[in-house]
Protein backbone atom coordinates (compact mmCIF):
# COMPACT_ATOMS: atom_id res chain seq x y z
CA UNK A 1 0.00 0.00 0.00
CA UNK A 2 1.49 3.50 -0.23
CA UNK A 3 1.10 5.37 2.76
CA UNK A 4 1.00 8.10 1.72
CA UNK A 5 -1.88 8.54 -0.40
CA UNK A 6 -3.95 6.72 2.37
CA UNK A 7 -2.98 9.27 4.90
CA UNK A 8 -4.17 11.92 2.33
CA UNK A 9 -7.53 10.14 1.78
CA UNK A 10 -8.15 9.43 5.30
CA UNK A 11 -7.27 13.04 6.52
CA UNK A 12 -10.21 14.19 3.85
CA UNK A 13 -13.01 11.90 5.05
CA UNK A 14 -11.72 13.59 8.87
CA UNK A 15 -11.99 17.01 7.27
CA UNK A 16 -15.34 16.29 5.86
CA UNK A 17 -17.01 15.13 8.81
CA UNK A 18 -15.22 17.75 11.58
CA UNK A 19 -16.91 20.92 8.70
CA UNK A 20 -20.38 19.65 9.93
CA UNK A 21 -19.98 19.08 13.57
CA UNK A 22 -18.93 22.93 14.14
CA UNK A 23 -21.52 25.03 14.16
CA UNK A 24 -24.86 23.47 13.46
CA UNK A 25 -28.75 24.81 14.46
CA UNK A 26 -28.47 26.36 18.06
CA UNK A 27 -26.36 29.52 16.61
CA UNK A 28 -23.41 29.54 18.74
CA UNK A 29 -21.63 33.33 18.54
CA UNK A 30 -19.85 33.31 15.10
CA UNK A 31 -16.78 34.90 15.70
CA UNK A 32 -16.20 31.43 18.02
CA UNK A 33 -17.07 29.40 15.74
CA UNK A 34 -14.88 31.13 13.85
CA UNK A 35 -12.08 30.62 15.94
CA UNK A 36 -12.96 27.24 16.82
CA UNK A 37 -12.68 26.22 12.95
CA UNK A 38 -9.64 28.42 12.96
CA UNK A 39 -8.22 25.88 14.80
CA UNK A 40 -9.67 22.62 13.93
CA UNK A 41 -8.10 23.48 10.42
CA UNK A 42 -5.05 24.79 10.40
CA UNK A 43 -2.97 22.19 8.06
CA UNK A 44 -3.02 19.13 10.67
CA UNK A 45 -2.18 16.19 9.65
CA UNK A 46 -4.96 14.22 11.36
CA UNK A 47 -3.02 11.67 12.97
CA UNK A 48 -5.52 10.55 16.15
CA UNK A 49 -8.43 10.44 14.32
CA UNK A 50 -6.45 8.34 11.19
CA UNK A 51 -5.04 5.61 14.28
CA UNK A 52 -8.81 5.38 15.68
CA UNK A 53 -9.90 4.91 11.91
CA UNK A 54 -7.09 2.34 11.26
CA UNK A 55 -7.30 0.40 14.58
CA UNK A 56 -10.89 -0.32 13.49
CA UNK A 57 -9.92 -1.15 9.76
CA UNK A 58 -7.40 -3.59 11.61
CA UNK A 59 -10.45 -5.45 12.79
CA UNK A 60 -12.56 -5.03 9.65
CA UNK A 61 -15.00 -2.76 11.34
CA UNK A 62 -16.61 0.34 8.82
CA UNK A 63 -14.98 3.37 9.64
CA UNK A 64 -18.06 5.20 9.47
CA UNK A 65 -18.76 4.24 13.37
CA UNK A 66 -15.59 5.57 14.30
CA UNK A 67 -15.85 8.39 12.28
CA UNK A 68 -17.44 10.74 15.31
CA UNK A 69 -15.01 9.54 17.73
CA UNK A 70 -11.85 9.90 15.54
CA UNK A 71 -13.06 13.73 14.77
CA UNK A 72 -13.64 14.51 18.92
CA UNK A 73 -9.53 13.27 18.98
CA UNK A 74 -8.92 15.78 16.68
CA UNK A 75 -10.84 18.49 18.36
CA UNK A 76 -8.97 17.68 21.87
CA UNK A 77 -6.04 17.69 19.94
CA UNK A 78 -6.79 21.12 18.46
CA UNK A 79 -7.80 22.56 21.48
CA UNK A 80 -4.65 21.58 23.26
CA UNK A 81 -2.50 23.55 20.88
CA UNK A 82 -4.59 26.52 21.02
CA UNK A 83 -4.45 26.62 24.89
CA UNK A 84 -0.16 25.53 24.61
CA UNK A 85 0.41 28.62 21.78
CA UNK A 86 -1.22 31.13 24.33
CA UNK A 87 1.38 33.97 26.08
CA UNK A 88 1.03 32.47 29.23
CA UNK A 89 2.09 29.00 27.95
CA UNK A 90 4.88 28.58 24.95
CA UNK A 91 4.13 32.13 23.61
CA UNK A 92 3.73 30.99 20.26
CA UNK A 93 3.11 34.02 17.12
CA UNK A 94 2.96 31.25 14.76
CA UNK A 95 1.98 27.19 14.53
CA UNK A 96 2.67 26.00 10.79
CA UNK A 97 3.53 29.06 9.35
CA UNK A 98 0.31 30.83 10.11
CA UNK A 99 -0.42 32.83 13.03
CA UNK A 100 -1.30 31.60 15.84
CA UNK A 101 -5.36 31.57 17.30
CA UNK A 102 -4.72 34.54 20.02
CA UNK A 103 -2.62 36.20 16.94
CA UNK A 104 -5.84 36.29 15.46
CA UNK A 105 -8.91 36.38 17.57
CA UNK A 106 -7.12 37.61 20.71
CA UNK A 107 -6.55 36.16 23.86
CA UNK A 108 -9.69 36.12 25.63
CA UNK A 109 -11.44 34.17 22.38
CA UNK A 110 -8.32 31.82 22.35
CA UNK A 111 -8.42 30.40 25.53
CA UNK A 112 -13.07 30.08 25.16
CA UNK A 113 -11.94 28.27 21.70
CA UNK A 114 -10.22 25.80 23.18
CA UNK A 115 -12.45 25.31 25.88
CA UNK A 116 -15.50 25.10 22.96
CA UNK A 117 -13.38 22.69 20.96
CA UNK A 118 -12.67 20.40 24.45
CA UNK A 119 -16.54 20.67 24.89
CA UNK A 120 -17.91 20.02 22.14
CA UNK A 121 -15.71 16.77 21.66
CA UNK A 122 -17.26 15.13 24.46
CA UNK A 123 -20.90 16.45 23.19
CA UNK A 124 -20.17 14.93 19.39
CA UNK A 125 -19.20 11.54 21.20
CA UNK A 126 -22.67 11.36 23.52
CA UNK A 127 -24.59 12.06 19.99
CA UNK A 128 -22.61 9.24 18.09
CA UNK A 129 -22.80 6.82 21.72
CA UNK A 130 -26.65 7.45 21.43
CA UNK A 131 -26.96 6.34 18.08
CA UNK A 132 -29.00 3.39 17.10
CA UNK A 133 -27.00 0.36 16.46
CA UNK A 134 -23.88 2.08 18.60
CA UNK A 135 -22.54 -0.79 21.33
CA UNK A 136 -23.63 1.92 24.47
CA UNK A 137 -21.12 0.24 26.56
CA UNK A 138 -18.00 0.21 24.02
CA UNK A 139 -18.85 4.02 23.41
CA UNK A 140 -18.82 4.57 27.08
CA UNK A 141 -15.69 2.92 27.77
CA UNK A 142 -14.01 5.13 24.37
CA UNK A 143 -15.33 8.12 26.24
CA UNK A 144 -13.64 7.17 29.37
CA UNK A 145 -10.18 6.41 27.63
CA UNK A 146 -10.46 9.88 25.58
CA UNK A 147 -11.16 11.61 28.94
CA UNK A 148 -8.42 9.70 30.51
CA UNK A 149 -6.30 10.45 27.64
CA UNK A 150 -6.59 13.93 27.33
CA UNK A 151 -6.92 14.76 31.78
CA UNK A 152 -5.06 15.32 34.56
CA UNK A 153 -3.25 11.70 34.52
CA UNK A 154 -2.98 12.22 30.52
CA UNK A 155 -2.16 15.26 28.07
CA UNK A 156 -2.88 17.94 30.82
CA UNK A 157 -0.42 16.22 33.18
CA UNK A 158 1.86 15.52 30.61
CA UNK A 159 1.76 19.90 29.57
CA UNK A 160 1.93 20.48 33.42
CA UNK A 161 5.10 18.48 34.02
CA UNK A 162 6.36 20.13 30.66
CA UNK A 163 5.94 23.89 31.89
CA UNK A 164 7.01 22.65 35.36
CA UNK A 165 10.58 20.77 33.84
CA UNK A 166 11.76 23.95 31.95
CA UNK A 167 14.11 25.02 35.18
CA UNK A 168 15.24 21.46 35.20
CA UNK A 169 17.69 18.78 33.29
CA UNK A 170 16.53 16.45 31.21
CA UNK A 171 16.98 13.37 32.15
CA UNK A 172 15.55 10.52 30.68
CA UNK A 173 13.15 9.44 33.53
CA UNK A 174 11.38 12.82 33.49
CA UNK A 175 11.73 13.09 29.17
CA UNK A 176 9.77 10.00 29.54
CA UNK A 177 7.46 10.89 32.32
CA UNK A 178 6.44 14.21 30.23
CA UNK A 179 5.77 12.48 26.49
CA UNK A 180 3.87 9.22 27.81
CA UNK A 181 1.45 12.09 29.46
CA UNK A 182 1.80 14.72 26.76
CA UNK A 183 1.80 13.31 23.65
CA UNK A 184 1.59 9.57 23.98
CA UNK A 185 -1.65 9.15 26.33
CA UNK A 186 -3.89 10.53 23.44
CA UNK A 187 -1.99 9.28 21.02
CA UNK A 188 -2.41 5.59 22.60
CA UNK A 189 -6.45 6.64 23.41
CA UNK A 190 -7.14 7.13 19.89
CA UNK A 191 -6.13 3.57 19.07
CA UNK A 192 -7.63 2.15 21.91
CA UNK A 193 -11.29 4.42 20.82
CA UNK A 194 -10.92 2.30 17.58
CA UNK A 195 -10.40 -1.01 19.13
CA UNK A 196 -13.32 -0.09 21.36
CA UNK A 197 -15.74 0.68 18.77
CA UNK A 198 -14.59 -1.82 16.56
CA UNK A 199 -15.57 -4.60 18.96
CA UNK A 200 -12.23 -5.82 19.74
CA UNK A 201 -11.53 -9.19 21.93
CA UNK A 202 -9.85 -9.27 25.12
CA UNK A 203 -6.99 -10.14 23.38
CA UNK A 204 -7.18 -8.11 20.43
CA UNK A 205 -7.85 -4.76 22.35
CA UNK A 206 -4.66 -5.83 24.80
CA UNK A 207 -2.47 -6.09 21.33
CA UNK A 208 -3.91 -3.44 19.78
CA UNK A 209 -3.05 -1.02 23.18
CA UNK A 210 0.66 -2.34 22.75
CA UNK A 211 0.69 -1.00 19.80
CA UNK A 212 -0.76 2.54 20.89
CA UNK A 213 1.94 2.46 23.79
CA UNK A 214 4.43 2.34 21.05
CA UNK A 215 3.11 4.75 18.75
CA UNK A 216 2.24 7.07 20.77
CA UNK A 217 5.57 7.68 21.82
CA UNK A 218 7.26 7.21 19.00
CA UNK A 219 5.75 9.92 17.37
CA UNK A 220 7.51 12.10 19.98
CA UNK A 221 11.17 10.75 19.36
CA UNK A 222 10.64 11.34 16.03
CA UNK A 223 9.30 14.96 16.11
CA UNK A 224 12.23 15.29 18.49
CA UNK A 225 14.68 14.26 15.79
CA UNK A 226 13.32 16.23 13.11
CA UNK A 227 13.59 19.53 15.37
CA UNK A 228 17.26 18.63 15.90
CA UNK A 229 17.75 17.56 12.01
CA UNK A 230 15.24 19.74 10.69
CA UNK A 231 12.08 19.02 11.20
CA UNK A 232 10.82 22.80 9.91
CA UNK A 233 9.12 22.05 6.79
CA UNK A 234 7.17 19.52 9.01
CA UNK A 235 6.15 21.74 11.91
CA UNK A 236 6.50 25.29 10.99
CA UNK A 237 8.72 26.52 13.60
CA UNK A 238 12.02 27.14 13.40
CA UNK A 239 14.54 24.43 13.66
CA UNK A 240 15.80 23.99 17.09
CA UNK A 241 13.45 25.79 18.70
CA UNK A 242 13.01 23.38 21.56
CA UNK A 243 16.51 22.94 22.46
CA UNK A 244 16.72 27.25 22.56
CA UNK A 245 14.12 26.73 25.65
CA UNK A 246 16.12 24.08 27.27
CA UNK A 247 12.49 21.59 26.40
CA UNK A 248 12.86 17.83 27.54
CA UNK A 249 13.58 15.91 24.31
CA UNK A 250 14.84 12.46 24.03
CA UNK A 251 18.19 13.77 22.19
CA UNK A 252 19.00 16.19 25.13
CA UNK A 253 18.00 13.87 27.82
CA UNK A 254 20.23 10.77 26.00
CA UNK A 255 21.83 12.06 22.88
CA UNK A 256 21.00 11.53 19.23
CA UNK A 257 22.50 8.21 18.75
CA UNK A 258 21.04 6.37 21.58
CA UNK A 259 17.65 8.69 20.41
CA UNK A 260 17.65 7.47 16.80
CA UNK A 261 18.15 3.65 18.21
CA UNK A 262 15.19 3.71 20.59
CA UNK A 263 12.92 5.19 17.90
CA UNK A 264 13.96 1.84 15.96
CA UNK A 265 12.75 0.08 18.90
CA UNK A 266 9.89 1.03 19.69
CA UNK A 267 9.22 0.64 15.97
CA UNK A 268 9.99 -3.23 16.19
CA UNK A 269 7.63 -2.94 19.33
CA UNK A 270 4.57 -1.64 17.96
CA UNK A 271 4.93 -3.97 14.94
CA UNK A 272 5.26 -7.27 16.92
CA UNK A 273 1.92 -5.92 18.66
CA UNK A 274 0.24 -6.47 15.15
CA UNK A 275 1.88 -9.88 14.27
CA UNK A 276 -2.03 -11.54 15.24
CA UNK A 277 -3.56 -9.59 12.59
CA UNK A 278 -3.50 -9.95 9.06
CA UNK A 279 -3.28 -7.62 6.41
CA UNK A 280 -5.83 -5.01 7.50
CA UNK A 281 -3.42 -3.90 9.99
CA UNK A 282 -1.32 -2.88 7.35
CA UNK A 283 -2.31 0.82 6.93
CA UNK A 284 -1.46 0.79 11.53
CA UNK A 285 1.99 -0.89 10.11
CA UNK A 286 2.44 1.73 7.62
CA UNK A 287 1.78 4.16 9.95
CA UNK A 288 4.75 3.58 11.94
CA UNK A 289 6.96 2.60 9.80
CA UNK A 290 6.24 5.88 7.77
CA UNK A 291 6.62 8.41 10.92
CA UNK A 292 10.13 6.21 11.80
CA UNK A 293 11.28 6.43 8.39
CA UNK A 294 10.88 10.09 8.19
CA UNK A 295 13.18 10.60 11.62
CA UNK A 296 15.47 7.64 10.99
CA UNK A 297 15.68 6.58 7.30
CA UNK A 298 16.97 3.06 6.54
CA UNK A 299 18.92 3.71 3.64
CA UNK A 300 21.18 6.63 5.52
CA UNK B 1 -38.54 22.05 55.22
CA UNK B 2 -36.04 24.79 56.11
CA UNK B 3 -34.19 25.24 53.08
CA UNK B 4 -30.60 26.48 54.65
CA UNK B 5 -30.23 23.16 56.42
CA UNK B 6 -31.14 21.82 53.10
CA UNK B 7 -29.06 23.36 51.39
CA UNK B 8 -25.83 22.45 53.57
CA UNK B 9 -26.65 18.60 54.17
CA UNK B 10 -26.36 18.22 50.68
CA UNK B 11 -23.32 20.87 50.13
CA UNK B 12 -21.45 18.43 52.31
CA UNK B 13 -22.72 15.36 50.61
CA UNK B 14 -21.42 16.85 47.23
CA UNK B 15 -18.20 18.12 48.73
CA UNK B 16 -17.21 15.21 50.37
CA UNK B 17 -18.26 13.14 46.79
CA UNK B 18 -15.90 15.56 44.83
CA UNK B 19 -12.66 14.94 47.47
CA UNK B 20 -12.59 11.51 46.18
CA UNK B 21 -12.82 12.77 42.64
CA UNK B 22 -9.80 14.22 41.97
CA UNK B 23 -6.12 12.75 42.91
CA UNK B 24 -6.36 8.74 42.77
CA UNK B 25 -4.04 6.13 41.82
CA UNK B 26 -2.35 7.19 38.22
CA UNK B 27 -0.53 10.40 39.98
CA UNK B 28 -1.03 13.25 38.26
CA UNK B 29 1.76 15.81 38.95
CA UNK B 30 1.23 17.00 42.51
CA UNK B 31 1.00 20.82 41.51
CA UNK B 32 -1.93 20.55 39.37
CA UNK B 33 -4.01 18.80 41.48
CA UNK B 34 -3.30 21.52 43.76
CA UNK B 35 -4.57 24.04 41.71
CA UNK B 36 -7.40 21.79 40.58
CA UNK B 37 -8.71 21.45 44.18
CA UNK B 38 -7.81 24.82 44.63
CA UNK B 39 -10.34 25.84 42.03
CA UNK B 40 -12.87 23.38 43.44
CA UNK B 41 -12.64 24.25 46.87
CA UNK B 42 -13.22 27.72 47.03
CA UNK B 43 -16.74 28.49 49.27
CA UNK B 44 -18.78 27.20 46.54
CA UNK B 45 -22.70 26.80 47.50
CA UNK B 46 -22.85 23.61 45.20
CA UNK B 47 -25.88 25.01 43.60
CA UNK B 48 -25.71 22.99 39.84
CA UNK B 49 -25.09 19.74 41.74
CA UNK B 50 -27.78 20.32 44.11
CA UNK B 51 -30.23 20.88 41.73
CA UNK B 52 -29.52 18.14 40.28
CA UNK B 53 -30.17 16.00 43.15
CA UNK B 54 -32.89 17.97 43.93
CA UNK B 55 -34.80 16.91 40.93
CA UNK B 56 -33.80 13.44 41.29
CA UNK B 57 -35.16 13.71 44.36
CA UNK B 58 -38.32 15.01 43.03
CA UNK B 59 -39.08 11.82 41.14
CA UNK B 60 -38.22 9.68 44.29
CA UNK B 61 -34.62 8.53 43.38
CA UNK B 62 -31.86 7.81 45.18
CA UNK B 63 -29.22 10.51 44.62
CA UNK B 64 -26.11 8.32 45.51
CA UNK B 65 -26.86 7.41 41.58
CA UNK B 66 -26.75 11.06 40.22
CA UNK B 67 -23.91 12.60 42.67
CA UNK B 68 -21.32 11.86 39.68
CA UNK B 69 -23.11 13.50 37.34
CA UNK B 70 -23.72 16.33 39.69
CA UNK B 71 -19.98 16.48 40.65
CA UNK B 72 -19.17 16.55 36.97
CA UNK B 73 -21.35 19.88 36.85
CA UNK B 74 -19.67 21.61 39.58
CA UNK B 75 -16.21 20.87 38.00
CA UNK B 76 -17.74 22.47 34.84
CA UNK B 77 -18.49 25.68 36.78
CA UNK B 78 -15.60 25.49 38.83
CA UNK B 79 -13.50 25.56 35.40
CA UNK B 80 -15.32 28.07 34.00
CA UNK B 81 -14.63 31.00 36.86
CA UNK B 82 -10.85 29.57 36.85
CA UNK B 83 -11.03 30.36 32.70
CA UNK B 84 -13.29 33.60 33.76
CA UNK B 85 -11.40 35.34 36.16
CA UNK B 86 -7.66 35.27 33.98
CA UNK B 87 -5.97 38.24 33.03
CA UNK B 88 -7.13 38.22 29.58
CA UNK B 89 -10.77 37.57 30.95
CA UNK B 90 -12.08 39.19 33.58
CA UNK B 91 -8.74 39.96 35.02
CA UNK B 92 -10.08 39.22 38.46
CA UNK B 93 -7.70 38.95 41.48
CA UNK B 94 -10.48 37.57 44.25
CA UNK B 95 -13.23 35.59 43.86
CA UNK B 96 -15.31 35.26 47.80
CA UNK B 97 -12.31 36.71 49.10
CA UNK B 98 -9.34 34.88 48.25
CA UNK B 99 -6.92 35.58 45.61
CA UNK B 100 -7.61 33.47 42.39
CA UNK B 101 -6.34 30.97 40.96
CA UNK B 102 -3.84 32.28 38.70
CA UNK B 103 -2.75 34.72 41.48
CA UNK B 104 -2.12 31.94 43.30
CA UNK B 105 -0.45 28.98 41.32
CA UNK B 106 0.11 31.50 37.94
CA UNK B 107 -1.45 32.03 34.54
CA UNK B 108 -0.40 28.87 32.96
CA UNK B 109 -1.56 26.52 35.68
CA UNK B 110 -4.59 27.83 35.59
CA UNK B 111 -5.16 27.22 32.50
CA UNK B 112 -4.16 23.85 32.46
CA UNK B 113 -6.38 23.32 36.24
CA UNK B 114 -9.43 24.86 34.01
CA UNK B 115 -8.70 22.63 31.23
CA UNK B 116 -8.32 19.61 33.25
CA UNK B 117 -11.60 20.22 35.44
CA UNK B 118 -13.97 20.21 32.43
CA UNK B 119 -11.82 16.90 31.00
CA UNK B 120 -11.86 15.06 34.64
CA UNK B 121 -15.35 15.95 34.76
CA UNK B 122 -16.36 13.68 31.41
CA UNK B 123 -13.99 11.48 32.82
CA UNK B 124 -16.23 11.21 35.83
CA UNK B 125 -19.55 10.76 34.23
CA UNK B 126 -18.04 7.95 31.77
CA UNK B 127 -17.12 6.05 34.74
CA UNK B 128 -20.56 6.56 36.28
CA UNK B 129 -22.26 5.95 33.45
CA UNK B 130 -20.61 2.48 33.08
CA UNK B 131 -21.15 1.13 36.27
CA UNK B 132 -23.79 -1.99 36.64
CA UNK B 133 -27.13 -0.38 36.99
CA UNK B 134 -26.87 2.93 35.69
CA UNK B 135 -29.32 3.20 32.43
CA UNK B 136 -26.58 3.66 29.46
CA UNK B 137 -28.76 5.44 27.26
CA UNK B 138 -30.29 7.95 30.04
CA UNK B 139 -26.54 8.36 31.25
CA UNK B 140 -25.32 9.30 27.46
CA UNK B 141 -28.43 11.48 27.18
CA UNK B 142 -27.29 13.20 30.45
CA UNK B 143 -23.32 13.81 29.38
CA UNK B 144 -25.22 15.32 25.94
CA UNK B 145 -27.12 18.05 28.08
CA UNK B 146 -24.23 18.51 30.01
CA UNK B 147 -21.95 19.24 26.95
CA UNK B 148 -24.48 21.56 25.47
CA UNK B 149 -24.78 23.57 28.41
CA UNK B 150 -21.20 23.90 28.73
CA UNK B 151 -20.48 24.31 25.12
CA UNK B 152 -20.33 26.42 22.25
CA UNK B 153 -24.12 27.06 22.32
CA UNK B 154 -24.31 27.24 25.80
CA UNK B 155 -21.90 28.49 28.80
CA UNK B 156 -19.02 28.61 26.28
CA UNK B 157 -20.93 30.63 24.10
CA UNK B 158 -22.25 33.19 26.73
CA UNK B 159 -19.37 34.11 28.22
CA UNK B 160 -17.89 34.94 24.44
CA UNK B 161 -21.38 36.58 24.08
CA UNK B 162 -20.48 38.76 27.46
CA UNK B 163 -16.97 39.28 26.47
CA UNK B 164 -18.15 41.17 22.79
CA UNK B 165 -20.72 42.56 24.75
CA UNK B 166 -18.35 45.26 26.66
CA UNK B 167 -18.70 47.72 23.85
CA UNK B 168 -22.04 47.39 23.16
CA UNK B 169 -25.42 48.80 24.77
CA UNK B 170 -26.69 46.45 27.32
CA UNK B 171 -30.60 45.93 26.07
CA UNK B 172 -32.96 43.35 27.03
CA UNK B 173 -32.72 41.07 23.82
CA UNK B 174 -28.88 41.35 24.22
CA UNK B 175 -28.84 40.53 28.36
CA UNK B 176 -31.18 37.72 27.99
CA UNK B 177 -29.37 35.76 24.94
CA UNK B 178 -25.80 36.39 27.35
CA UNK B 179 -27.36 34.95 30.39
CA UNK B 180 -29.35 32.50 29.06
CA UNK B 181 -26.26 30.65 27.90
CA UNK B 182 -23.39 31.80 29.91
CA UNK B 183 -25.39 30.57 33.55
CA UNK B 184 -29.20 29.76 32.33
CA UNK B 185 -27.55 26.81 29.72
CA UNK B 186 -25.60 25.06 32.56
CA UNK B 187 -28.39 25.41 35.51
CA UNK B 188 -30.79 24.15 33.05
CA UNK B 189 -28.45 21.39 32.18
CA UNK B 190 -28.36 20.56 35.95
CA UNK B 191 -31.71 20.09 36.44
CA UNK B 192 -32.21 17.87 33.11
CA UNK B 193 -29.38 15.61 34.62
CA UNK B 194 -30.92 15.38 37.58
CA UNK B 195 -34.28 14.25 35.64
CA UNK B 196 -32.48 11.80 32.90
CA UNK B 197 -30.79 9.73 35.57
CA UNK B 198 -33.48 9.83 37.68
CA UNK B 199 -35.83 8.05 35.22
CA UNK B 200 -38.72 10.66 34.53
CA UNK B 201 -41.25 9.84 31.99
CA UNK B 202 -41.30 12.28 28.75
CA UNK B 203 -43.95 14.59 30.91
CA UNK B 204 -42.31 14.65 33.64
CA UNK B 205 -39.02 15.53 31.92
CA UNK B 206 -40.35 18.63 30.01
CA UNK B 207 -42.14 19.92 33.25
CA UNK B 208 -38.74 19.75 35.43
CA UNK B 209 -37.83 20.96 32.00
CA UNK B 210 -39.37 23.94 32.51
CA UNK B 211 -38.60 24.66 36.00
CA UNK B 212 -35.06 24.68 34.74
CA UNK B 213 -35.43 27.00 32.36
CA UNK B 214 -36.92 29.36 34.86
CA UNK B 215 -34.74 28.70 37.55
CA UNK B 216 -31.64 29.16 35.02
CA UNK B 217 -32.37 32.33 34.33
CA UNK B 218 -33.89 33.75 37.70
CA UNK B 219 -30.33 32.64 39.19
CA UNK B 220 -29.05 35.54 37.10
CA UNK B 221 -31.81 38.11 37.90
CA UNK B 222 -31.37 37.79 41.40
CA UNK B 223 -27.47 38.18 41.26
CA UNK B 224 -27.62 41.39 39.23
CA UNK B 225 -30.07 42.62 41.65
CA UNK B 226 -28.04 41.72 44.78
CA UNK B 227 -24.75 43.24 43.17
CA UNK B 228 -26.20 46.47 43.04
CA UNK B 229 -27.85 46.40 46.37
CA UNK B 230 -25.57 44.74 48.19
CA UNK B 231 -24.05 41.63 47.11
CA UNK B 232 -20.96 41.56 48.65
CA UNK B 233 -21.01 39.34 51.58
CA UNK B 234 -22.68 37.10 48.70
CA UNK B 235 -20.24 36.96 45.47
CA UNK B 236 -16.91 38.08 47.38
CA UNK B 237 -16.97 40.84 44.53
CA UNK B 238 -17.15 44.33 45.69
CA UNK B 239 -20.69 45.50 44.90
CA UNK B 240 -21.12 47.66 41.50
CA UNK B 241 -18.37 46.00 40.02
CA UNK B 242 -20.38 44.88 37.20
CA UNK B 243 -22.12 48.21 36.52
CA UNK B 244 -18.41 49.74 36.82
CA UNK B 245 -17.45 47.50 33.56
CA UNK B 246 -20.40 48.40 31.44
CA UNK B 247 -21.34 44.65 32.00
CA UNK B 248 -24.83 43.23 30.28
CA UNK B 249 -27.33 43.39 33.27
CA UNK B 250 -31.17 43.13 33.60
CA UNK B 251 -30.87 46.66 35.74
CA UNK B 252 -29.01 47.64 33.44
CA UNK B 253 -31.11 46.70 30.55
CA UNK B 254 -34.81 47.26 31.97
CA UNK B 255 -34.07 48.88 35.06
CA UNK B 256 -34.49 47.64 38.79
CA UNK B 257 -38.33 48.11 38.87
CA UNK B 258 -38.98 45.69 36.26
CA UNK B 259 -36.09 43.61 36.89
CA UNK B 260 -37.63 42.55 40.24
CA UNK B 261 -41.15 41.65 38.77
CA UNK B 262 -39.29 39.58 36.46
CA UNK B 263 -37.95 37.71 39.19
CA UNK B 264 -41.15 37.28 40.35
CA UNK B 265 -42.73 36.16 37.22
CA UNK B 266 -40.07 33.81 36.89
CA UNK B 267 -40.52 32.22 40.26
CA UNK B 268 -44.38 32.30 39.60
CA UNK B 269 -43.19 30.25 36.33
CA UNK B 270 -40.81 27.76 38.02
CA UNK B 271 -43.28 27.01 40.91
CA UNK B 272 -45.96 26.14 38.02
CA UNK B 273 -43.83 23.98 36.30
CA UNK B 274 -43.70 22.03 39.37
CA UNK B 275 -47.54 22.04 40.30
CA UNK B 276 -47.80 18.17 39.52
CA UNK B 277 -45.05 16.88 41.73
CA UNK B 278 -46.02 16.13 45.33
CA UNK B 279 -43.66 16.93 48.19
CA UNK B 280 -40.87 15.36 46.79
CA UNK B 281 -40.06 18.47 44.61
CA UNK B 282 -40.41 20.90 47.67
CA UNK B 283 -36.58 20.88 47.76
CA UNK B 284 -36.80 22.40 43.92
CA UNK B 285 -39.49 25.26 45.14
CA UNK B 286 -37.73 25.79 48.30
CA UNK B 287 -34.40 26.77 46.63
CA UNK B 288 -36.32 28.40 43.65
CA UNK B 289 -38.16 30.64 46.53
CA UNK B 290 -34.76 31.08 49.00
CA UNK B 291 -33.15 32.50 45.77
CA UNK B 292 -35.70 35.04 44.80
CA UNK B 293 -36.63 36.19 48.43
CA UNK B 294 -32.69 37.17 48.84
CA UNK B 295 -33.05 39.32 46.30
CA UNK B 296 -36.25 40.30 46.05
CA UNK B 297 -38.07 40.23 49.91
CA UNK B 298 -41.60 39.64 49.73
CA UNK B 299 -42.32 41.59 53.05
CA UNK B 300 -40.12 44.72 52.00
Amino acid sequence: MNVESYLQRRQKRVDAALKKLIGGSEKPPAKLVRAMRYGLFSGGKRIRPILALASGEALGTNITRILPFACALEMIHSYSLVHDDLPAMDDDDLRRGKPTNHIVFGEAMAILAGDGLLTEAFRVMSEAALKTGQDKPAALQAMLEVARGAGMAGMVGGQVADVESEKLKPTRKRVQYIHTRKTGALLRASVRVGALIGGASKRQYEQLDNFGASIGLVFQVADDILDVEGGTLKTGKRVGRDTDLNKATYPAAMGMQKTKAYARDLLGEALSALDPFDSKADPLREIARFVVERAVPTNK
